[in-house]
């Protein structure tokens, strides 16, 4: 299983708008990318891991696949509509990354 | 839920023995935290979002918990040596992200 993470890094002055991304943004993905998609994730930063410390990231998208290949054939095709939605919920340029699953119990 | 992020930044010279985090510090962290640690994840980094671009986390470890106060209660007295088992897989001074799991399906 592969775990592609959109990251979005912690600033001054950035904007997220987390209502938007869990109600219009992440269900268009969704649909969009249809049956390849095995399961998403969102979170919120909270803090950071000293006492007082701001959270790296404001937010973080998951979204699982059986592969690399499957990610980038489902996605590929959608990626311009999926990132043209950015700026509707947020300035920040997000960081990605691709993972090979290891343990998920 | 909450979801405790330990995430390992990629540099030159990062070292990961991920057969040791995998079989011996995450079940030591389970062992230790109990009942209080609802679930758990790691993830290889793989690739960046550019093409040829390397991951910006060679690994990432999660321990979800109910709240960020049951995650100190269950964490802190175990904290020394939990990270004190870091050096025996890594030379890598990882990221600590606290966050608030929005959307899980």
């Amino acid at each position: 299983m592969v775990k592609v993470s959109v990251l979005y890094p912690n600033s001054a002055g950035c904007k997220f708008d987390m209502n938007y991304y869990l109600t219009k943004h992440m269900p268009m993905v969704k649909q969009k990318v249809g049956a390849a998609l095995k399961n998403m994730a969102v979170e919120q930063g909270v803090a950071g891991g000293a006492p007082g410390a701001p959270a790296t990231y404001v937010a973080m998208g998951h979204l699982y696949f059986d592969s690399v290949d499957a990610f980038q054939a489902a996605f590929g095709p959608h990626a311009p509509a999926i990132l043209g939605d950015i700026p509707n919920y947020t300035n920040i340029a997000p960081i990605i990354q691709i993972s090979e699953v290891k343990m998920h119990e």
